[in-house]
């Protein structure tokens, strides 16, 4: 047997201290597993008093992080401390550069500096691993750089966001608004005070960019994820989808069309007989499809102590085995730079949703402008003002009009909109969403 | 750059051809991947002329694939024969043997031989790899011997036939027979002249084995997996589950329960809130459930050219990149020899269907017998005789009883059952299965 793994850790959060109660927990097996111990033997946190569940006073502590890349009882830095910059880049620079496995649950900092980070990995024989910075425990990462390795993957997409997730799931279950659901969600601690990062979609967009650099042998490409959130989907607008055989999910979806890169992270009607419009409240989700394997699915916990834990050891595992290759599943030098492509020129089905004041020829209007940006509608609703006391939020004197169009240009449905807003009847935005259609 | 890896392939049959198709195909995008091409040199097969839709004529061709495992221009072999001993199994250990990479998707095979192969690979320093042999394209096996191998795992569980998925998911949607649908799929292709292995649970409890020899690090023990296939699934079972919120599947189930091994393959009534449930026609889907990921899902397509290839090719580029370890996720000394678990001994709710004759006292002397073997009903749902020409396929004169039982251990219901053998009430066989209650 060999020696053990000795990780210092750095950032003692929920997920630190979780990775110290699994390798407690699980030492026996993971000695087992791995053919060699994993111990902590150093860690570096802000706060040093607080209480975490867990006896730390066996590590040795150091206040810098930067630090532990430099320890001699340290053979793999495990990164918890977060942010795109900062302490964080110091450290997996620092690690990297000692020719040290730098294991991190960091997806803001990969979408940002992941292939310099991978070169620097390669320059120095170094592991970088980071299963846990996508889909949490879900072992995606793995599932996508390898299980479907033989594949031309032809697009990955999934949801990628628990707290999302989360939202629209008790939208939907409860009739509640965005606002209500947001608010409870932070006092519950599902979701952050600030929590744009997560609803305006950035997380997911971080993660989206990782898996597509993966699946398509390319340069990570952050900068050029169309993203959107869920801030303005409205109840009414579960309601509608609903209606009509779908349900409303915040997907990251990315493609190689043409030898171009098309990412878009979007809120988006999943038809009910898509594995992704059955995985509810915080799970994850991730679709990949690829030339010969056809459609794999993977789902599970993507967010938490235990689950992000059960990532970030299965790297250390990996690392301990020995079974580590280039960051991006090809040597960086092999990564394709991939145009972006322009998402506004993607064609597929597009869900309508217009408030309107309750006079006659406003359908017409609408229907006019539609015909004169050749927007064709294949399905249609039409709802009348709210009966008084109903408890709608609709309100009286306005009608809803719910359309789904048949296959066209999002360029096009742009121009119908533009049209639209120039009306008198329109009483509010019209909203928008893309509908997923394979 | 390294030198190609070079295939020796064994048996070309549709999966054979799929193999080179699609080493063919992605070429360019493997050798990225792998850092190194992987270039088929020899190939084996029965028939030679057979058109096979890829050119072969390139490739030396060898009559005793045997041969293969010898060859100076083989590294790797991989077997697509099939069968549990004979060529197979010769192969293996000649391959094995000789230190060469052995790849395969032979899960008979592993199911009676793995331990044994096992050893013999680590004795020789050879990796011996079978993502195809459980689950198709889905990369299972990795997700558990890696992706999942900090955690303990609690049970591990899943569609495993295709075969059996889709004559269900047919009678339930066509309201057809077991007969009937077995009989088309065989017309289709869909299913072997001789469906045995697959209808009678044979090929699902291979690949269970398996599975829980990686979840649970224990030898793999085939001779006690619990098996009953899907011949006695009535539609009308598939009925009677749906109106109490079901659907019918073969589930494999493995867990650890007290330091002794649970494995069994049955059909099962799944809750339509499970993810089990909507895995529909012919693909698989694998749960694995850890105390710190919680639960994790994989599905996708379980068997075929594409995806079956999909899987021996990554096992393939993994061997490329020799990214390899012990078969079983751990060296043969530390698997764990576990005891069989009493499957008997299972503790779980039961759905039962009884036939009776329509006439009074009958469910008095039914719930009497439960009542006796102290097993209590949680619903009952009587159906009378059918209406003539109604269609049904109840017989008239003749009443359904169905009932789902509270929780209850499974020699509890079997006695019950043997005091209703003995009523002239009941005029035929009762139907007992499992129900999936988690």
């Amino acid at each position: 047997m060999t020696a053990p793994l000795r990780v210092g850790l750095a950032g003692l959060g929920t997920v630190g201290a979780g990775v110290v109660k699994l390798l407690d927990a699980n030492a026996g097996l993971i000695e087992r597993r791995a053919n060699r111990s994993i111990v902590v033997s150093a860690v570096a946190a802000r706060d040093r008093s607080r209480e975490r569940g867990v006896d730390l006073a066996r590590f040795a502590w150091v206040d810098d992080a930067t630090e532990l890349a430099g320890r001699d009882d340290v053979d793999a830095v495990v990164e918890l401390i977060g942010g795109s910059d900062g302490p964080a880049l110091v450290l997996a620079r620092a690690t990297l550069g000692a020719g040290k496995a730098f294991v991190t649950a960091n997806k803001a900092m990969l979408a940002h500096h992941g292939l310099d980070l991978a070169q620097l990995a390669e320059n120095h024989g170094a592991p970088l691993k980071y299963e846990a910075a996508v889909a949490g425990g879900i072992p995606v990462i793995k599932g996508l750089r390898e299980g479907a390795a033989a594949n031309r993957v032809e697009r990955v997409y999934g949801i990628l966001n628990g707290t999302c997730n989360y939202i629209l799931s008790r939208m939907e279950a409860e009739k509640l608004s965005f606002a209500a659901v947001l608010a409870d969600a932070q006092r519950l601690g599902f979701a952050e005070a600030d929590p744009s990062f997560d609803i305006d979609g950035v997380d997911a967009a971080h993660k989206l960019s990782i898996l597509a650099a993966i699946a398509f042998g390319a340069r990570i490409d952050f900068a050029h994820v169309a993203v959107e959130g869920i801030r303005h989907v409205a109840a009414v607008d579960i309601d509608h989808a609903a209606t009509l055989g779908f349900r409303i999910k915040l997907v990251g979806l990315a493609s190689e069309v043409g030898g171009e890169l098309f990412q878009r992270v979007h809120p988006c009607l999943v038809p009910l007989a898509h594995p992704l419009a059955h995985v509810d409240g915080s799970l994850n989700a991730v679709v990949a499809e690829g030339d010969f394997v056809g459609r794999l699915f993977f789902s599970g916990r993507g967010a938490g102590e235990g689950p992000t834990a059960s990532a970030v050891v299965a790297d250390l595992i990996d690392v301990a085995r020995g079974k580590v290759g280039p960051a991006f599943a090809m040597p960086t030098a092999r990564l394709a730079a991939l145009a972006p492509a322009d998402t506004a020129a993607h064609v597929g089905r597009f869900y309508l949703r217009l408030m309107v004041a309750d006079r006659p020829g406003v359908l017409a209007e609408l229907t006019a402008a539609l015909r004169d940006a050749e927007v064709s509608i294949e399905s249609l609703i039409q709802r009348g003002p709210p009966a008084a006391g109903s408890g709608s939020d609709q309100n009286a004197g306005e009608v809803h009009v719910v359309m789904v169009t048949h296959a066209v240009r999002q360029s096009a449905i742009a121009a119908a909109l533009d049209r639209m807003a120039t009306s008198h009847s329109v009483t509010a935005a019209p909203m928008m969403m893309h509908i997923l259609d394979f």
